[in-house]
């Protein structure tokens, strides 16, 4: 099984009770269900557009506890946009990882572990939409086109969903072994 | 997204305290964490074997909280065993679908949803392993080496885990709609 090693550059949490807009922790706890405190947070959630196949509001396990980004599309990304940077406070994120440019193809099933024990499973990638890119837009005033120019410049850049699987500590600087589920073997 | 559609040949439940091996039920519920009175029902469990990444029965979340084999991919091994037939029993499967020949190479992610409205979420493939060899062995007092060449012939057939996305009721007779897990499109 390949492994990447990663840094986590940033700790978030989204729990301003009006926005998805994320701040800067020094530390958290992962729990099962996600981030205390966090509005993703719990054992499950109620279906939204996002899952089609069950009438909206029904209670389904959340699948999508944890965003996490890479730092290195985060500029690939402000790059297409020719904005100076684009912090992942923007995009909700919880995790902003350092170390795996191509983070957002990394496989469902894949495993990301924590110096403290903490370990969270990929459920795949997350979906650009136009919340984020309102927000970059309010942040450029200049540049109206940025709302709609966004979901097509994070297409396949726009990171992760993760469950926790083991609750743990995580901190800002901790090293993540990240072990890719390559499908070659069973899962375990 | 590729659908499939399979029919629920058995449901099976594992509610004897000393052995995986299930047994038929006319119907059961999914509930978060799999089917109460099921052996591995829980929304957690202690890590194992299969999870050498964290220590030996650290609280992990419950993956594996529904087998499903596939009808076919039984036949098939019996075929390769040859014996008469495998009874998903013996494998300790909660669910039993005819119509779905390479169930085991069904993708993490994809969606299996039953009349109910209840959902399961494939979470991989299942591991061989010795124990239901041994199940087998005993059925075929003759075959010793059948154990061992159990985990040979049920390479790649030995069906897939699931967690429950929706609660509901499941029945034998079923239709189960698939939504394959192409993918193309991000995971939703």
């Amino acid at each position: 099984m390949k492994t990447i090693e990663a840094s986590v550059e940033a700790v978030l949490i989204a729990d301003h009770p009006e926005t998805f807009v994320t701040r800067r922790i020094p530390e958290t706890r992962f729990e099962f269900g996600g981030i205390p405190g966090d509005r993703h947070f719990g054992i499950t959630r109620p279906a939204d557009s996002r899952q089609p196949m069950y009438p909206r509001g029904t209670e389904i396990f959340n699948r999508r506890q944890i965003t996490v980004l890479s730092a290195e599309e985060c500029m690939d990304i402000a790059e297409k946009l020719q904005i100076d940077s684009l912090l992942p406070e923007w995009l909700g994120a919880n995790l902003l990882l350092r170390g795996v440019p191509d983070l957002t193809s990394l496989t469902i099933g894949s495993r990301l572990l924590f110096p403290s024990g903490a370990g969270l499973v990929c459920q795949g990638e997350n979906l650009p939409c136009t919340l984020p890119g309102k927000v970059i837009q309010e942040m450029h005033t200049n540049r109206p086109e940025l709302t709609t120019e966004f979901v097509r410049a994070a297409f396949k850049q726009r990171g992760i969903v993760c469950l926790v699987e083991c609750p743990g500590q995580v901190r800002q600087g901790d090293l993540v072994r990240i072990l890719v589920n390559d499908f070659a073997k069973p899962l375990q």
